[in-house]
């Protein structure tokens, strides 16, 4: 039953041992249902620590139930959200804010590299004032982004301003917030509440966890009624211990941030052996785990051919190669090697 | 942290050895993501065997979710749904049912012992037929009921036969079927696709799992579109093989049974106990892991006191205790003798 | 065509003179479309006026939307509305509240005469106070009420004081507030903002209008973004001056009030008819126009069979007679007669 | 309180006399609330007969609703409707598809003029077909476009045989089918049901009455529940004799062509005014009663100081010239001579 390492994606890894651990040692007897348990207060510590802000955290069971949860309680039905045409709550959340929210409309930007600018959302605010389109209400970014590049801090603070100026709310998408981290070196602090997002939707399954993803609120207000919204969202986990108790594990070890660095590294060695091969065109900045690459259809054909599993986005213009914590470099290296073979046409078949 | 055992809830305890054991198994390497997995197809085909029947299964992540997702799929948002009014779709989950399909209303009945009756639903149904009011679309059973009671298969055929007269859909909430599948010694088919049930939302998490409970469609025609639902709502798990393995596990070695057998006996022991005492009445017939159990305040107030953990339901009469899969039998019996101290005035303190 | 007067309802009446002859008056040459119009602008100023408040008001195409829009803006889907087991929103909007909310639950209270009380109140909103359930958010109350009669202000005072306490919005559905200030002789403001209520749907279809209601907002800021949220329900009328019109010469002229008062003073002729005669039983005090009558089954299908048109609400205990801005007093004399002579069995047929 | 004449929207003209003369007519006397009555069923038989066949008909308060309320009830939450991007339900409903379905995305696209192909519907649907993102279930077609041009028969059904071969149902935006119908001489059956329209918005605000829309199922297994979804989405009129009479007198006399005629006349005859002036381009082929004209701003802003109203649409280029059932050919000729006068220099001011 043991799958193959491939590149499709970091939620094709499983639990990393950091957690499977804490997981262990939290199976011991009974604990309070719906998050009144000990581990659930102590990884919202954790968190706290982390971010070094008194927020309000709220563990949710995936990132697309995070995110449109987050932007329903910013959003009234008539309201819209600025994003990137890229993001994955324009593309792959089968419309979820809109369904979460009841009736939200996403208006997506087509910046460069995966990344929106402040004119970007300048011209997507600008559009419309009237009764007849919806209030633009957020502005959501991701970091990292889903092109695998990484907003610079003061990239953060011209978008936050930009949307202070007019009003709107600030959704972080940080399914791969930790990948950003590693790249960026500053601390999570510095790249979230300091640059101005009012909203945090941290990723912990693509980093290591089963199952579940942290719903910051660094402005507490907004947080009011959430539980209850997670509650009939069917979001409030019963045995919410093992939901948690891994957060309190690779925060407290900073396993956290290892295995996004792990990730970035891989996905960087990749990238130096695709960089210099002919008939492969490095289609964005590779920042964080993700490497996006342009290559002749036959030659991705090629490539699946030999078992290697990863994903064709027409809408990026290639194929999207990703790393996880528990990449194995030799994999990385067979998979590089694999690519050259096809590339340089010594594909022996 | 290891909390001491109680009487509050079965979704107090932990994740069971067999399930432990596999996730552990399922934990090695790479598995594609959303159920495209050998761990999610082969527990499809336990279910499939377990119901002896060629429906179609999804895992979600918690019973709301599950009763709200199949609802929203049986319903369109001017219909209605008639329940018990102790159904935890309308007492404990926070109107999920209305959110997930955008209006339906429950209209909830009040039968003996926690379950409704053929007259019952007929004079609910009979109530209004215009347009000024929801169509009633569906009936909603739970077994085991929330009162701790049990539906014999007579009394499902019958209200099912309802039903289906009135053109109304069958859902049964199966967060506890298993124990009254234990309590019945019926197969799992003869009290659910045999007696009429269209969508079932069978309960993983209170009978050992970590996570994670399995919404059924007898009727494979009201499934369509359900895998987007479960998308859109957030509740497809990317490590799709964490919520899936345990059922493997559970019903190959038939642990999914053993299990809701012993909470099963563990409230029986504790009835036997209670049923003689002065000053406690048995609310409802006790024919699961659950006993509702009338004292007087200052009686459960000593109780608590002693550092018992229970519910009191005032729309019940009375106290609740509820075993699990893992209640330890010692537990149960100093647990009566706490009770019979206080009842008896032997209470020390 | 012309049909004949009934005592159905007071929507079965058609459109009064003032509005008509104001209508054609507005029908003149073109308008800007969605409420920027001389008409709309007039009509808000009159009702501005009427109720002696700055409040935000709009014109909605019926009652149903209108209450339905406001609970919506008052309320998030995890919410909860208390109103009275009789109230519209409750019996015969088809679930509106919880469609145009996403999923907000009415929690019905069952007070004497159709009508709350600060006792009924406390308790719903003692029951919960958990995550599980939704909550309370809004006291809804209907003026006049559904079965006829009418709070007094310092019933209301009181009501809206124990919502106050509870952190509620006050809601009042006024389709029939016309007919309550008739009735009470006080001015609209006592009735309502000096009352405490926040959100007025002000009805002005039964009171002679063609279509259109008013929605105001004593509390402005309550009112942010309702305009959209009027947009997006499909609720913003294109030739709004049509809407709005009737309202400047209903105002003007004070026929909003006349007209409320001849439908009261018909009912209260009916009333002094039939509440003398034996096999009648007046229900709920008549207050208003509406006057609920408690007669055999075979009585009540006589007088159908005579040609008289009306409901029979069977969770009132009898029959609504409801008069309206037109009923012809030859017509409840007639009408008087009949119910006499089949009550005194003087029934020629 | 007689506005002057204008080009901004065929909405911001009266009623006209046509639907006048039988609201007078039809406000006699009561009449059953909610479509029960006369006027209401003869109105539905007229539209049965007009478009020659069977259909279920209902009557909505305005265009937008009547949209929204189709596509919710062609649609689930996770369902996608492809449409224009200048669609009227993309641009100017403030979302209210995604309001009314709880979450239907819009997939727009761009065509010339107006115009969706066969071609750009593949493409579309061809885009994704997976479960993270939403299934397209819908074609939703405008006639006559929001650009002002008309598609052919023809057109038509290549557009909706692409839909069916899909498994999309089709939707008509027909707030100007009339002004289509005139344009192209064939009967209303040949431009819906036989090119394949399952539910046609059908507009008659816009043509000369106070308020209404119909809705249109000409597949009636789709109108199920239809008139409930109404009620719920408080678009069920209580005095329902007001929107459905002036649908009589207006298809009894023909004047719901001979106004659209009209319209599109004006239209052509201000197209042919302007179409050889220096200065302005017609910027899509004006079949309908709409005319897109690029000027320069600064002759835009001289005509609007001139008191002329109409709207300019960035995302088209241009100015939206519209005429409507009553404008006066006089004011054509004087706007036409405004703009000369500008465009060649000759503006005295």
């Amino acid at each position: 039953m043991k799958a193959a390492q491939q590149f499709a994606s970091d939620n094709n890894a499983g639990i990393c041992p950091q957690a499977w651990s804490i997981l262990a040692e939290a199976n011991q007897g009974h604990a309070s249902a719906y998050g009144d348990d000990w581990w659930t207060k102590q990884a919202i510590d954790r968190i706290r620590g982390l971010f070094e802000a008194d927020c309000e955290v709220f563990f949710v069971f995936n990132g697309t139930a995070g995110n449109a949860l987050a932007l329903a309680s910013l959003c009234r039905p008539y309201d819209a959200v600025v994003c990137h045409r890229l993001a994955h709550i324009e593309t792959d959340e089968c419309s979820a804010p809109a369904f979460f929210s009841g009736g939200t409309k996403l208006l997506p930007g087509d910046g460069a590299d995966g990344k929106l600018t402040p004119a970007i959302v300048e011209e997507i605010v600008g559009r419309r004032n009237d009764v007849h389109f919806p209030r633009v209400r957020v502005l959501s970014l991701t970091q990292a982004t889903e092109a695998g590049t990484i907003y610079q801090p003061d990239e953060l603070l011209e978008l936050t301003a930009r949307a202070r100026h007019h009003g709107l709310f600030v959704h972080l998408d940080g399914a791969r917030l930790a990948n950003a981290v590693s790249t960026l070196g500053c601390s999570p602090r510095e790249l979230t509440v300091d640059c101005g997002v009012d909203v945090l939707c941290f990723g912990g399954t693509k980093n290591g966890m089963a199952v579940g993803d942290a719903v910051i609120f660094f402005d507490r207000r907004l947080a009011d009624g959430f539980a209850r919204r997670c509650k009939q969202a069917g979001q409030l986990a019963s045995k919410m211990r093992f939901l948690a108790a891994p957060w309190i594990a690779m925060l407290d070890d900073g396993s956290w941030l290892t295995h996004a660095r792990h990730a970035n590294d891989c996905a960087a060695r990749l990238e130096a052996r695709l960089q210099t091969l002919p008939g492969a065109t490095i289609l964005f900045p590779r920042q964080a785990n993700t490497l996006f690459v342009g290559m002749a259809d036959h030659h991705l054909q090629a490539l699946k051919e030999r078992g290697w599993r990863f994903y064709i986005f027409p809408e990026a213009g290639g194929a999207r190669f990703m790393c996880s914590w528990d990449t194995d470099i030799a994999m990385v290296d067979r998979f590089a090697d694999d690519i050259e073979a096809i590339l340089t046409g010594q594909d022996g078949r």
